[in-house]
């Protein structure tokens, strides 16, 4: 048995049992989507992850400069020479549009079994993946909001890897507070516009793996209002194009000033980009002025789900790979030996304490797998409805907890990876073995994308009040259903335990609510983190019981011996999360209950004292 | 104000106030130790520590090979070229040994004192500290159990920096389990021992900051026991020395065969070892045959609570910086400014989830320093006094709580250097900050001197139940006192909530201990690592009450006026504590009751299916 990304059985117990994505082919949208496509697409995914992405992962992992890693030459990115074939390959296998509709060269997949696809992906080679990545957001920007004209230029070309795109929103003094930016635009008599400003933190503002690069870029209009309010989003373009989108030998005016030395995700450059500082930038406008914050909003669930999966990806390489180890290397006797003088050796993952160590791991990857796919389900079921209420729900259901599965994955990657390394003992801190770079790269994800302070700030100030609450109690009603099919399945000690945890959150969610819309709104984002944390903590709780349910149904039918270890194991993770994790997590509400004033009471002086 | 690492401030409030060192200075030994010496021996540390160490530091943070960092150059190394000055101050300075007998070239300060000092130097460059720290160890083990020709020969030089020392245990298939170990001793006619053996890991296993090298060698001599029964320990230098141990030009066959490339502490070198290969490598035995581990064993607290105060002084520094930071950033309008059209934008201190991020760090930073303070505390006083049985008491303390402080401290250690890059949002991950190698050096430490997972069983397994429990009950008298003492202070929603603690601390300490020693000993292995973190929480709680009672008292007298947030933010750090995570804490406790089957009931083929 190989054991390499996430773990195989794992996926395709969500896809079809839980989540039932063959059902979705009843419908003319995914009626190519049966069972039987659905295994080979990801099939097929896996192995050109471990052949072709994972070997460019670890050559990648250089400093800028170095000769196999990415490089600033003449203001232009090479990037990892080991890029160049699996990003021609993956273009080929249309992936990088999967899910979007064949006119646009997509593969029109559901966005279910497309965030399975890209767990492996980003798992295998996440600074790589992150370009194609970039340049589908961009390409969902054009398509969403762009011109007729603007899609048939730009959308084939980037849905099908032959342009880039990017996400330029960071400016030095304009960071979590993207409204401070000082970009400006200037129209011009054609109706282009004239871009000028700086921008920091671009991921793959450049590279020689495509043609020409197309920069969605938020900048004022002169004489636009300040803030947020006055931020309009343009389309430049690396070298200029004729009215068809070809590439013109045409330099705009884009200069790649920096390239950032980071702790990890080294393949994927970091950029600070020049708009228009030596010459003329030409800008388009998309859709309408001043509403470029509005249309990055509501592309931004896109990219903070894809942090989550991303996160979820190295994770769960890093505990494949921990699994592995613990079941080859040999270190010393049980400890119930301790009297005999002969005792036999054992692999690793016999000692109890590497067992936690991987069931930690597992536990945290599968709740918050539960609850990447189940988002993707929710967008799914939203396409397929025919029903306006149903479709508000699950809208109403994503937007809640797009924050939440971005920031509790991501953190919990930390988490994940960090054990990863520890059940290597000495071995996990060298450089050699893949954990260190799972470690170092999993680190961005609670970083960009909105940190995770933002995303809880995201939660209790707009999501959790947003349609009178109704998302939320969306989520209470989904959750009160298992708890029913636990206790009619005799998984009651289950049950009834997330009855008590659901309970808590509904009583934090009032509390939190409360306060942040009145004096004591300081004290409630003070708490906010802690807050997201329980609902996150919640989620789990949910995916376990889901998974225990959906478990011993199986078991009690006939099964193929070799899977029955597969079912028990959910049934024994859902114990591990319900006998400990579950303890700690009631506390955290309690915690949560307490709205500490202890946060905002604290004076500055007292940070450090002297 | 320069903030950079520890809080001077919270290191003078555990000297004086809470632990009282300068009271210390009434014991002869002690004599030369006024508060006014200890004052100006911490601030000329801290100032070496800022001016010298600290450059360094960032310098050398460079893969093997850089010019700027470590090189193995014919089977020899060359540290970064940026440690020589320091390394050469830190020898004059007295630093190495400053808390041994001046007639060995120490000091004589109070460990105290010397851990204090120590923490400031770890948080300033601990790849370098590493080298004298090794060399100190290896000192200490001749010092406890060398004869008196072997002190004679080596221990000045060792302890004047002169010659370093190193601690060679680890073989490829003998990490964790160190008595699977088969580096061999043969005796020779003259008493000496023929060494041949390969060891990895071996930090700091040569440098040209020295004349020659004195490695401690655990090997097995032929016909000795298998197992740890049967491990000795050797001297092997480098060079041979002559009767009065200055060095020949004669070189032993110790070859560094291989460096490895790690994630974090590039300076200092980790090696692998070749002893006797392709030559004669001479050592020379240390007190009895067969006793190796026990010498070892006995040094073993040293190095751990060395450990966590690595882990504890680069938490610091990356407080420091992180405190700095949200002080000087500006980013954003209160959030109770979102309808003002002109709002003021802020420091981002003022935002609530970054209070609560650096309330994060400070509250685990000042808990474990607690903990490792009073470790040397206890060191100091069992020096002290002349009550054998207090002697026995304070040495219970000291083996019972080491495992845990350096677990915990190093685990926390993991988590505050996180939430550090989080504060600086994306910078944090760039590693022209700071915070990116504060986090990358921090994780070796919860690795090295014994993985956590082997600290938890070590807690469980030798120290809850050592001399009937003893040293455990003596723990939880202490903190009686502090009950007592916060009731007494009228902080009884301290008193209160800290008993709540104690009480289901002692019952998991008797559940735990009664599974270990009966049927259920794997389970509760399995669940070690949550009970150690149990009685890391409980000696938090037990910081913030003692904490806030000194700083209750304190502010009931005439203080200087600046001095105020200082003991203001002691109990609001309480409060804190009490509000949040001493309900986490609680809920851990229950998972400890629980003593999940779970994690040796899951089916090896669970983890990772197919």
């Amino acid at each position: 048995m190989v054991m390499e990304l996430s773990d195989p059985a794992d996926q395709k117990f969500l896809l079809f049992e839980i989540f039932k994505i063959d059902s979705f082919s009843k419908n003319q949208k995914f009626a190519d989507f049966n069972k039987k496509t659905c295994e080979m697409i990801l099939k097929s995914a896996r192995d050109f992850a471990v052949k072709e992405l994972m070997p460019a992962n670890r050559l990648a992992d250089k400093k800028n400069g170095d000769e196999d890693g990415p490089n600033l030459v003449n203001q232009e990115i090479k990037v990892p020479k080991s890029y160049h074939k699996p990003y021609e390959l993956f273009c080929k296998g249309g992936w990088l549009a999967m899910c979007d509709e064949e006119k646009w060269g997509g593969q029109s997949m559901p966005q279910l079994l497309g965030t399975a696809v890209n767990e492996l992906f980003m798992g295998a080679n996440p600074s790589l993946i992150n370009y194609p990545g970039l340049t589908h957001g961009a390409g969902a920007i054009i398509k969403e909001f762009g011109s007729e004209t603007q899609k048939k230029k730009y959308l084939k070309k980037l849905f099908q890897g032959q342009y880039a795109g990017t996400m330029c929103l960071t400016e030095p003094q304009a960071g979590s507070d993207v409204g401070a930016l000082d970009t400006k635009a200037v129209k011009n008599e054609d109706g282009t516009y004239s871009i000028e400003g700086n921008k920091i933190f671009i991921s793959g503002a450049d590279s020689d793996l495509v043609e020409n690069i197309i920069h969605p870029v938020l900048a004022r209009i002169e004489g636009a209002p300040s803030g947020t309010k006055g931020i309009s989003l343009f389309l430049v373009p690396k070298y200029l194009t004729d009215e068809n989108g070809n590439t013109l030998d045409i330099k705009n005016n884009v200069e790649i000033t920096g390239i950032e030395e980071k702790m990890g995700m080294h393949g994927n450059v970091t950029c600070s980009v020049s708009f228009g500082s030596r010459g003329k930038c030409i800008g388009e406008l998309i859709g309408e002025e001043n509403k470029g914050m509005k249309y990055m909003f509501l592309m931004m669930n896109e990219a903070r789900q894809g942090a989550a999966v991303q996160a979820l990806g190295i994770s769960s390489a890093s505990y494949a790979y921990a699994a592995d180890y613990a079941k080859k290397r040999i270190q010393g006797p049980l400890i119930t030996e301790a009297f005999n003088p002969q005792p036999e050796k054992k692999t690793i993952i016999h000692h109890p304490d590497v067992r936690r160590q991987l069931l930690f791991m597992k536990t945290f990857i599968e709740g918050t797998r539960f609850l990447s796919y189940f988002l993707k389900w929710c967008q799914d079921m939203k396409e397929i409805t025919q029903d306006n209420e149903e479709k508000e729900k699950f809208q109403g259901l994503i937007e809640l907890l797009t924050p939440v599965s971005k920031s509790y994955t991501t953190f919990k990657g930390i988490d994940i990876t960090s054990t990863g390394i520890q059940v290597l003992g000495g071995y996990g801190f060298i450089e050699e073995y893949p954990q260190a770079q799972c470690y170092r790269d999993v680190r961005i994800s609670s970083l960009y994308e909105g940190t995770n302070g933002i995303q809880a700030m995201d939660l209790l100030g707009r999501k959790l009040g947003m349609k009178k609450g109704k998302p939320f109690m969306d989520l209470c009603s989904e959750i009160s259903k298992s708890i029913n099919n636990a206790n009619g399945a005799g998984l009651n000690y289950i049950g009834e335990k997330l009855k008590v945890m659901l309970d808590k959150a509904v009583n934090c969610a009032i509390k939190m609510g409360k306060a942040a819309a009145g004096e004591k709104v300081m004290d409630a984002f003070g708490s906010a983190s802690l807050f997201l944390e329980s609902i996150g903590d919640l989620c789990m709780a949910w995916a376990f019981a889901v998974r225990a349910c959906a478990s011993k149904e199986k078991l009690g039918q006939k099964i193929s011996k070799k899977d029955i270890p597969f079912y028990e194991g959910q049934i024994i993770t859902a114990q591990f999360y319900y006998d400990t994790i579950y303890h700690e997590a009631l506390g955290r509400m309690d915690a949560v209950m307490n709205l500490s004033e202890s946060v905002m009471k604290m004076p500055e002086a007292g940070f450090y004292s002297k």
